[in-house]
């Protein structure tokens, strides 16, 4: 694994994707904005847009070893030429989430099958960045990478996790679909 | 639990704390410096002086809902008047550790009695702040506030926490003892 790789999702208009559209769960949307840029890096850390959400790729905090093994087993890359679709998911999730310890909520997401529904959709790429430490309005942000043929299955995975038991906790998602 | 408090510790001639002593081991020290401040807050992300380490106290990452409970009936609070003498420990955890899955990481946690070593010294008061996520040189920013006749009971606790097998995965960690 890497060091935590700092990442901000920047709405400019030399993104290198196009913005098709933005929906909000729970919350405001995002203002409206034509082009979207994933920037790696120390200069995501600055990175300046119409808006900006900034998060961490780093380590993994809920993911038990042989978790680890089978989703690294299965899971196909960022960057492959045919997922010309993304989504950028951010979450904000309840004080009570925040509340609990460790084991109730890794306890929560065992209930939710988060981890074992995930690895039912392979053809979706996939990056978490961490939030809530930068002080960030979101405390997640999830990367989602796909063929244009699979965005049912998405729209399918995405449907599915926002009716565990997890979700209960989110009080505002954005979803933003891009495409290049 | 409040949200994430951003926290700086910055080294600046009108710091609440004097600086006694800084000692490093397994990597460089901090570089001398008189006074030590503890801005807490939104400002925290800006606070500029000599040096700064920045962190944030937030949710906890390992701790189970009965260790929360028995640690929170034994915790005294930060700020008590006799408490004249405080310790900032700041540690960074190699790349190993980062690499472990949070199971094993709470297995090394476990192994090394982390938190029942922590409980057996109640009169010392701390709070953990992290941050990795921030892109600061160490993870962790442990501080500790004591009085002045606890001060051989401090050190008997980290001597106690650097033995363990959690420690075998910190390559560097700087002491920086204060008094007011």
């Amino acid at each position: 694994m890497n060091p935590p790789l700092p990442v901000a999702f920047v709405a400019t208009l030399d993104g290198a994707w196009r913005i098709d559209g933005i929906v909000a769960r729970g919350g405001e949307p995002l203002p409206p904005a034509a082009r979207l840029a994933v920037v790696e890096g120390p200069e995501a850390r600055d990175a300046e847009g119409r808006w900006v959400l900034r998060g961490v790729a780093g380590h993994e905090r809920y993911v038990e070893r042989g978790e680890h093994e089978a989703l690294a087993a299965r899971q196909v890359p960022l960057g492959r030429p045919e997922a010309r679709c993304a989504a950028l998911i951010a979450v904000r999730k309840s004080p009570p989430w925040w509340e609990m310890a460790q084991d109730e909520r890794r306890g929560v997401l065992e209930a939710s099958h988060h981890i074992a529904i995930g690895m039912e959709y392979p053809a979706v790429a996939r990056r978490l960045h961490h939030s809530r430490d930068l002080g960030e309005p979101f405390d997640f942000l999830t990367w989602f990478e796909y063929p244009p043929a699979e965005e049912g299955s998405f729209d399918e995975l995405l449907a599915r996790l926002r009716e565990t038991p997890e979700w209960a906790y989110v009080e505002h998602e954005v979803d933003v679909r891009v495409s290049r």
